[in-house]
């Protein structure tokens, strides 16, 4: 009766080392808002592993949140984000940003990438134009580790992109909604130290990444916004129950797990691609983390989808078509194997 | 070690009958952004519980979060929310309807309730301003049942209310944030199908009423909103895993758990209100929930401060400090012991 | 057939003066967007009058416009302003800064002003609520001069509620819609100056004082907020044609001409009180500036108002009803006759 | 002394026929917010030349302030706007559309315009997407006539778009910023009538079209947007001197006078671009209005800077540059000599 399913990476519920701390506490009584031990005991692992013992480390619920909360504490009224199209800011947040007073700058991404180069020719092309007191200023440069495409920035890239925001007096700001699986990919080089020491602010996420819910928001400079806590509750993105969110990362940063909480996903990955490669499908993006996009003929997919649950991405022609796999922390090497099943009954 | 605590209402977890729901599903695989069957099931048995079988639902996760999603789809632009001054969203929501561009019009209230004859004098001196095109108008009616002061309108007042609303062109909207506080109390005559004959949406709170964490969102006409789901993804207020916000509620809703969960706490606050009463204290306010309030010596206020937890409430005079005592669905006869004990020793 | 009025001090087009400088350069090319000659020189002669060399100067179009531009420039998300309830953002702005963001903090006034003491206690109550991360802070102190009420501070006043902004980490806001009919008034000892050593921000009203439209926002210390331009133009309130607005005040600050164009107005003011004390009517505030307020008879004021037009402003019970009469730069002593004459046949 | 100037449309004070009528008027005394008898036949002059008997017109100050204000009637929270990525509200406003909650959705033009297939393509992906509830939804279609490359729409065009947006529950906005100088070229068959047939809102540009200053929105059905004067007033864009601006369009729907104030500007731009296209330079867009745009090589563009003040459009290669001289209703025949001559000397 169960449907195997691919969609997401936000389908199960949360590792059980996470489970087995909150059923522990669960009578317990904890301060709110996020000031009780528990919380302080997150951050403390949280700083610790970023090398960066004074950053603010905040929780919230959810991504689309935290970057409408994020954002709003580095950008000042008149700034913009620059971002790739196919970043979650630029299409899947309903608008959130810009109902929150601020122009996403949408720029062209290499397989979900937005390249030094690029941000560098936008900024650049802001302040040369003798008008941009009439346009938006680019603020905040956006960033997904992984990508949406499942791609990894490399430590380079990140530093290039550093780079050009010292240049042109930008913030650099990486949505790590899903960075389990990027720290444990096999070409990954960029851990959470290059993070603390590149970004002026990231987010560390939880709800895909073996929590039940929650993201961690790290902004490595403590001052870049000491009122964040007021200003997530004006986002109605404060929990009383805070603790609850402190004791997802509690238990996901005590023994290192959060490095190696996404390795499944990445070996069942792999194991997909090697699959599909081996059937002679084509894998459409090359994509080292969670997410598997092949192109199926349109009879392939349409016969799978009544077994197997996966993500439309997109019609390369009339007859194909491009669909996610995506794994996560709790995908098993059967379910693999049971599609692997499903594709050679189709 | 552990300090006994009255502070507030969200410190423990979750009830058994949720947390054993959770733990029976954490490794299943669920839709995303409430679209799972555990959520439909708890949208049925709200919709029933409320005989309002129309009714559209949603889950958020939060009390500020939901006023600002719910102000947003009541009011239009130039429209302003009357609330009692000590209404949740006048004073702590950290100015969160007016970020999200809505007056919050205060009006005095008595003993934390706004009566409907305050609510009929500022509809009608907004109406009969000659200048009313200059001012904002009264576009929705906010109230907390209970109230912050621990107070719970009659359903005689609810309709007194409603039909200002109606005279004026308004809508009425119930915060529940503890709401089964409300619900388990002897005074109460307000039942959900009330709330659903009588508001154009309020919602039923199970953060602070037995849920781990979550609000249910009641709009008994589907209309009044049909696109509430994109309006608060846009307020970052969506849940990747909305089926855990709807797991609260499908608990909450099986066996009519929901009418029952507050009655640990105002057996508990009774009990306390006894207590006080008979070691000679002064209740502050005629509160019939789980919140207590009463007026302590200041010297008291301090030495209790040492082993109870409490919230401060306001100062009457010099030498005298109201506070607040609040017990919760897992406040036991124990913990109300421990109190008396502890003001004995003070 | 040309009915008297003082129902408002925006009547009348402008002063001949700026009439004839608008005359005279109807046809010349004016760079845009205030970047002009005539702007710069608008500027520089405010600068003086206001012996403040470095002061920052931008010309707006309307006093709502202003209030909600120099009020995003002065707060940050989480702050709110503190104002009288009789103030005109309180009340007659259409929820404007509401919109934009930022809770009114209203607190009783003393004939329209707001006291250093009312400040302070509203101040202290926020910075010594334990609570407070969870409240709006107070920003900004927003007064008029005079104020809506007719009433001017005196310099020890302001000065007074100077010292409460820098106990308390908050700015102070002048709103100068008439700031000519207090500047011209007998009483005052309030000089541009004055306000330019003691405001963190002011506006020097034009509609309303003898030119055809515009308001000179003045930030003493240009620092307060550098990016002023483009935040105005975010608000739609950047004309194109900004040479129009400067030119209003390159007129009005020739020859000293602000400090004097009220003359006639608080002229017509004092002569219609003494006419309406010598009649035997209750003045009801006492207001030196153009604003005349007084309590009529219901029957004395529906019979005048066939003949005059003038504001309603309140029932002070079942038979009367104060009005207010406004004169203003244009009013004429036999305007003043006739409204006696009126009176007289009423 | 007098530098010639090309650099925009808005350099000058206004038409005689405006001027004339403000000097007349200038001391009498008119109610106040547009509620005066001139606003009013001035408002009974549009319906007329439009054939639109019930829209509701609203005079306003500018033209980013027009936009913010429509587009804030014509959406909804959730709903974006179309525009091509060179329409002004998606490049010169500041962000003021997104300061105010929406998203501008940037689409490739042709040469300034934004055709029925490109909103037809953009809509479709919106609706065909089954993550639209997590996306913008195109709400309004914004386009400018002229647009701002001085090109002009058919009507076949606007009908294509007309029916566009009707297929896909999408509102037609259109700024006429230059209008006038649409209605006076050649090659246009848009009237009037046709855009008040054709649009859910457009707006009649005054302040480049002979007018001091104004904009002129006219919504054909007046029950689009009721209650666009508080509306209007929240954005702080009612002006007390409402009047001043009826008075703009009173004298320029005079004797039909705004369809004839733009052919000085077409007459002028027609005879600069044959006069250019005499001495051998290319034109860059084939614009037939009051805008003309003409590749210079760099040296010569940077002598004529000396002499003749022009805009800056862009750089196509690093030898040349596009630059843009605008005409506007108070360019004469000598003013074209003169800026040939100066070509000749350069």
């Amino acid at each position: 009766m169960h449907h195997l399913s691919f969609a997401s990476d936000y389908q199960e519920g949360c590792h059980s080392a996470v489970m087995e701390l909150m059923l522990a506490t669960n009578r317990q009584q904890h301060e709110g808002y996020g000031t009780d031990a528990i919380c302080e005991s997150a951050r403390a692992r949280i700083r610790e592993a970023c090398s960066c013992p004074n950053a603010a480390v905040h929780f919230l619920s959810g991504g689309t949140q935290t970057n409408v909360c994020v954002l709003d504490a580095l950008l000042v009224p008149w700034e913009g984000v620059l971002a790739a199209t196919t970043g979650h800011v630029s299409t899947h947040e309903a608008g959130a940003i810009e109902r929150n007073g601020h122009k996403v700058i949408e720029l062209a991404g290499e397989q979900g990438k937005l390249l030094p180069a690029r941000v560098r020719e936008a900024a650049a092309s802001w302040a040369e134009d003798a008008n941009h007191d009439h346009m938006v200023q680019p603020g905040v440069v956006y960033i997904s580790q992984p990508t949406e495409y499942g791609t990894v920035y490399t430590r380079s890239e990140l530093e290039g992109l550093r780079a050009a925001c010292d240049d042109y007096g930008m913030r650099l700001y990486v949505d790590g909604a899903r960075l389990a699986y990027a720290l444990a990919c096999d070409v990954n080089d960029v851990t959470l130290r290059d993070l603390a020491r590149l970004a002026d602010a990231f987010y560390i996420g939880g709800t895909k990444c073996g929590a039940l819910l929650g993201e961690a928001v790290v902004f490595p400079n403590p001052n870049t916004c000491p009122r964040f806590f007021t200003l997530a509750k004006q986002h109605g993105a404060l929990l009383a129950k805070g603790w609850l969110l402190g004791m997802q990362f509690e238990a996901l940063f005590a023994n290192d797990l959060y490095l190696h909480v996404g390795e499944p996903a990445i070996q069942a990955a792999n194991a997909m691609r090697q699959m599909l490669v081996d059937r002679g499908y084509r894998l459409a993006f090359d994509s080292p983390t969670n997410q598997v996009f092949v192109e199926l003929d349109d009879a392939v997919a349409t016969e799978l989808a009544k077994h197997v649950d996966y993500s439309f991405w997109e019609k390369p022609d009339s007859s194909h078509t491009i669909v996610r796999f995506a794994s996560s922390w709790a995908t098993t090497p059967e379910d693999v194997r049971a599609l692997a099943q499903a594709l050679d009954e189709v």
